[in-house]
């Protein structure tokens, strides 16, 4: 058996929605599934062993800030992420490219605020075929991140899905210069494959889509990349500058992945996305978003959520949901939760992270049994 | 059978120590025993499902935070402060007087360090027979907390335990206004203890011994306090201004308060303190400390301790106490917890707290195995 193989059981036949297993080293992920963000080797106010009793199947670590802190050897000398995490379940990282481009340039709508007029800032020093020159935020040091260096770090720390190098370019680029950088992400994507297949340790690839809000490119990033020996295929980049046109690139670029290969989009999960994004096809998303509500005070439920801080919230007796299954549900009421929040507890964003993601791992699981019957 | 009683199990013949039981309307507290700070509801980073499941037996709440927010209304609607938090244990609750005047003093070494000229500033306003006036730190509101109020606000909350109003003094005031202080403390505990008997409730109320660093006041305050019809007697106010001076105080004190009742330390729990405190005949104290100092980093050991933050837990890849039995020694490393907190990462909080509380929990078994065998 193939360390790595995606088993595709159910194609709906109302829409692109498909229900498969992914089988990987330390276990399978059914799809669609949601990825939890775990950027420094834990998702935010949780532990591991919570997480997996939650029955998350599949975390996103952050590799930009591993090689910070606390650094690649330490990891390796505790045995790789999995051992030191405690999480004995799937794991992907990224190249630690996204974190070092968008941290210098912000988000698209600080890109839209700024009319195009800022330039990359701070902490990335050089761009160069090479690789990217940049700047620790923890200690000053200046770190090259090559495409050959983030798979070697990515070696070192043992998910079992990892990602290439790509190159994140700013929303508002001209189309000559978005050209120049897909086809540069073009080349780092393939040494990144190169170096990873010298040494592949039952690790998967997943190619990374780019080609910004441009369809003719996004097509040809899709036919170059899928031309090459991925596992996966991750889509990343600007996709548009609100949800519709999210959904329209999305739709016109599923049809030039392949059937019988994962797919994977990165850094979206808002629940005005999920629902849509599965009917285009996606397989697994991973985001921040329910872990940051949690800890700003959005519960989230069938009906979009309760903000617990306010002031109806406060002699609210009920759970966050009656109807759900949670630790948090089943012990507490939403008055106490905002109790806690108002007096600035951390109590109240581990109590309410455990909620959102069960909530998120609960409606993935909706779903896939929805496109099983042909509802999706 | 009373709704509270204690039932004295061993007498130590090497000191002062015993072994009893607190029988209370939630359960039994095996004496000695460490009391956790739950100040606004909850132990700092931890919930109280995980923290009764790490056997602690009895939880100190501060009627002053929970006066002000979310209020008595709140947990009155509730069904009680037990309810509230879903903690089904004994419980204890002060009178509120203790941090509204702390708060406007500062600490014992902040007075020295100002000679005694510092006088009440801010949120304490005014104090009369009647009782303390203070601002609210929440929305400034001005709140007159007296006697009766404190002992109605602990009516609402519902506690096993409650704790009838004193005044906080200075320690570095005069013997003439320590006295005046004191007859104060003792009308206000005479009236707090006439406004319990009203409506008993089965909860029960400690005295709290003042007087001082001056042992004829300490002596005064045990001999009139134990002369009403308290439930226990707690000891309060400044016992002086290093260990040797407290344990002084207290070896003086102790003989004073009757073998029958169980008593409490207030607001000391340092593993300095705790071996001597029992000797002395302490059966329970509450502190912050060991949960503070988790979230500083220091994680309790047999040895002491280990700081996680210094740079040889980086690649300490044993748990904190390979012979603890505590979730985060069963489950991680020290050189993940030492990532976390270099991290900022809220789960290393939670950690180390869990452990902490677990130490100390297990501490005092040990010492009640000792005590039994007159080993202490």
């Amino acid at each position: 058996m193939p360390h790595f193989r995606f088993e595709l059981i159910h194609q709906s036949k109302k829409s692109r929605a498909r229900v498969g297993r992914i089988h990987t080293p330390h276990g399978i992920i059914e799809t669609p599934n949601f990825v939890a963000v775990g950027t420094n080797g834990t998702p935010k106010a949780l532990d591991t062993i919570t997480t997996a009793a939650l029955d998350l199947q599949l975390m996103f670590c952050n590799t930009y800030h591993l090689l910070l802190q606390p650094g690649p050897e330490i990891i390796s000398q505790a045995g790789g992420l999995h051992k030191f995490m405690n999480w004995h379940r799937p794991l992907i990282t990224d190249s630690g490219g996204f974190q070092v481009f968008s941290l210098a340039q912000g988000t698209v709508s600080d890109e839209l605020k700024s009319r195009g007029q800022k330039s990359y800032s701070g902490s990335v020093l050089k761009i160069t075929e090479e690789g990217v020159l940049f700047r620790s935020y923890r200690n000053g040091d200046q770190i090259l991140l090559t495409p050959e260096s983030s798979i070697q770090t990515q070696k070192a720390l043992g998910a079992d899905i990892i990602i290439p190098l790509d190159e994140l370019p700013a929303y508002s680029i001209s189309p000559s210069q978005l050209r120049r950088s897909l086809d540069r992400t073009h080349r780092w994507e393939r040494r990144s494959l190169d170096e990873h297949r010298k040494d592949i340790r039952k690790q998967a690839m997943y190619a990374v889509i780019h080609g910004g809000v441009n369809p003719e490119l996004r097509k040809l990033s899709c036919e170059y990349l899928t031309s090459l020996p991925f596992d996966g295929f991750a889509i990343g980049g600007s996709l548009g500058k609100n949800h519709a046109e999210m959904f329209e690139m999305l739709n016109l670029m599923m049809p030039y992945l392949p059937n019988d290969k994962p797919n994977h989009l990165l850094g979206i999960g808002d629940l005005k996305s999920v629902e849509r994004c599965l009917e285009l096809g996606i397989d697994t998303m991973d985001s921040s978003h329910p872990t940051r509500c949690a800890r700003h005070g959005l519960a989230f439920t069938a009906t979009g959520g309760i903000k617990i801080l306010q002031s109806t919230s406060r002699t609210n007796f009920n759970p966050i949901d009656p109807t759900c299954h949670c630790f948090t549900c089943q012990n507490y009421q939403v008055a106490y939760l905002h109790h806690l929040l108002k007096a600035s507890e951390l109590t109240a964003y581990t109590l309410l992270t455990i909620h959102n993601i069960h909530f998120m791992v609960q409606l993935f699981s909706h779903y896939r049994s929805q496109i099983r019957l042909d509802f999706l």
